[in-house]
């Protein structure tokens, strides 16, 4: 039996998950592929500690990548010890010695993707990376070939576990978010510093590649307006039922006529929509194209097994591509090079969206009248209407306003002039509805 | 550009579609795909019906299906005239003279697949389906590639948009199911002859494609048990919804130890659980594989458009093949040959569930009592029970329990026991429970 050599650089808790998935699923693996997986090679500065993996014997460990790098042995390498530096290096030596890489690294593909897949496409080799996006979810391989025959309209997606686990507690405890923070941290769901999660950074790094990936344009990270969900309230969650919607981190990605239109803010969906049902650490993707439709994307966004499962795929694919000789058989974007173009971003002042405004009130009874008068002179009308009685906490009242379709730039133009009203006690609290995902 | 010429057999709703997607789309395919995939010819008994596709002029429109099949100008032919004769004979013909074949037929699949995919295999060419389970939804490629680096343990669907409209609507409405199927009838979304779907036959069907793909075994319709929805009554929604479950017509596919169990039957399932919350006419596939763990596929199940995005999917993937000269490059089921063989099928008789049992008692006090006994002398234990006042209609009471697992036979046996009591007005209704998916 044919046998293809993997080499694995990074052995923390995705490393060790892949060797299990290599070891344990040997058989499946090769009842599938009609070749042997071999893990040849893992290279990590520690490889002391205990991984909870038994290893093969005649199984190389070592603390030296360059047993592994450029290895002629070698015939893929696996690259998960994330961030920039040295990832970059490793995958670009890797690369430029015509071994192929799989890696679940988001963050060195968002900044420096279009070098490295350019870099893949001169040697011949592949680079593929379905584990960076939606952790075990096949999105990748969902908008590189399962969709081949449609042009996508939208994709919009929760793609970090540890914001919708926050926002699914805050949701049904009405609790405060520092507080079910520390409670995630806890339970391991969330890092000690959680700010690249929290501040959406992640999810955006993940939606700079499914762009991409949908529009057939270069990876451009610094396009995408980011807005994380610290900032978020109880009040908004109990608001946000009032009508009919929950609150989730989304990451959406939109073509309009040749604008692209991007971002990762906190979103209210109508109760009703399917990632409105996504609970907990999951993760899902929801893909609007021409010819299929909607159709989702649902599992486990991260964890070490899950992530496995879709490097372990990719691995099975390059795999196939070298037995027959097709490497770059798929296009890195899934798109051939020359159709990959850049394209027009829509400015975010620039977008259409409905709103959720809560609006911190002196209790004046004159303040609704000109608060709606001064959406009304920016050319936004008010869908409806929730104000609370008598101020529970102080001398400040909540009126909330679920606006139609407006411009983002009225809308700031709108609140600086609002916010600025001696009856206005706070900023104004802000969040895009989306009923047309 | 290198070209692919593709010809269609079935010029249907389907087939219309297909036409549609290969010419509206045409660009942004061979963006994908690096060549052109030219829709050379259309057979069809009918071609003077306006399909609403303007066809291009130097397109054969033939009612000879020997202007394509056989033709060695026609690289790939698309079989969508559904049933088991002629497609049969027309996708054999396709295959023997080296013509690779996308079809959507799952019938023809589910009945001939064994021998068709042997076809395929020896003229190495390629037979591929991805349109035959779930329409749009890509879980053909999903179990066949994504998953490649798991064991599978279950497949669980929603794999018939009529029946799942039908429900949704039953549970919504707490309506009669003669009078949900009559407005489903008028809407389009049931057949005038509607027994295939709603007694679960094109479910069980489509699951037999997906028991093969999960657990490297030949397609084997017939060892799946089958119950349709014909039987369900409004009572049992609002019973489910008491005991916070949702009824859906489900395929189940299981592994337990060596055994594969497979059954197509409404079933409640907890209303927190993803296929809970797939409502109307949509599809989804929730699978369960030891790595990856839980994960969810929803779209549309049918309609011309999204199952034809499926087809020209297949179609890429094919001509990949054929660029790439890597025909058979997945194997037909996934597994290479030598890993599919036969394995044993649990009996339904053997299977552990938990069960739903409504009971029509006389109005007698004691029947509580007898029912349990019976139930106790199996091996049968009572996790709640639900027991109506007093009756409305005439002198029979409701009496619904929920069960502990149990033995499907021992089930069977209390129940004959029981329905022969002179206190039960009329047969038992039974619906399973599955908690554990």
């Amino acid at each position: 039996m044919k046998k293809i050599n993997v080499g694995l650089i990074g052995f923390g808790t995705i490393g060790a998950g892949v060797a299990r998935v290599l070891l344990e699923n040997r058989q499946v693996i090769s009842d599938r592929l009609g070749a042997e997986l071999k893990l040849a090679g893992i290279a990590d500065l520690d490889i002391t500690s205990d991984r909870g993996v038994k290893l093969p014997e005649d199984m190389l460990l070592t603390n030296d990548v360059n047993a592994l790098l450029g290895n002629p042995e070698i015939d893929i390498i696996i690259e998960l010890i994330g961030g920039y530096e040295p990832a970059r290096s490793f995958v670009s030596r890797a690369l430029q010695s015509r071994q192929s890489v799989v890696t679940a690294n988001k963050a060195l593909l968002a900044k420096h993707g279009n070098e490295l897949f350019a870099l893949a496409r001169e040697n011949r080799v592949d680079l593929y990376y379905e584990a960076s996006v939606g952790g075990g979810i096949p999105i990748i391989k969902v908008l590189r070939e399962a969709l081949a025959g449609n042009q996508i309209n939208s994709v919009c997606g929760i793609l970090n576990g540890t914001c919708n686990y926050i926002l699914s507690r805050m949701g049904d405890e009405g609790a405060d978010f520092t507080e079910v923070l520390k409670k995630a941290q806890e339970l391991g769901y969330a890092e000690a510093d959680p700010t690249f999660d929290v501040e959406g950074i992640d999810t955006a790094h993940k939606l700079a590649i499914l762009t991409s990936l949908a529009f057939a344009t270069p990876i451009a990270f610094d396009k995408i307006h980011v807005e994380g969900i610290s900032g978020i309230k109880p009040a908004d969650f109990a608001f946000a039922r009032e009508f009919g919607y929950k609150i989730k981190l989304l990451a959406i990605a939109k073509k309009r006529g040749d604008c692209i239109e991007t971002r990762v803010h906190p979103t209210m969906i109508p109760e009703n929509h399917m990632l409105a049902k996504i609970d907990g650490v999951f993760n899902a993707v929801f893909v609007n194209a021409d010819a299929l439709g909607p159709s989702l994307y649902y599992g486990q966004g991260a964890g070490m097994m899950a992530t496995a499962s879709a490097v372990v795929a990719d691995l099975v694919d390059i795999a196939r591509n070298l037995i027959d000789k097709s490497m770059q058989r798929i296009p890195d974007l899934g798109f051939q090079r020359a159709a990959v173009i850049d394209r027009p971003y829509r400015p975010m002042s620039e977008i259409i969206s409905q709103y959720y405004l809560r609006f911190s009130a002196h209790d004046k009874t004159s303040v609704l009248s000109r608060i709606a008068g001064i959406l009304g002179e920016n050319g936004i009308s008010i869908a409806s209407v929730i104000q609370q009685g008598r101020s529970h906490n102080g001398d400040t009242v909540a009126i909330v306003m679920q606006t139609h379709k407006a411009k983002e730039q009225d809308l700031r133009n709108a609140l600086t002039e609002i916010d600025q009203l001696p009856v206005i006690a706070a900023a104004t609290a802000v969040i895009r509805m989306e009923s047309d995902l």
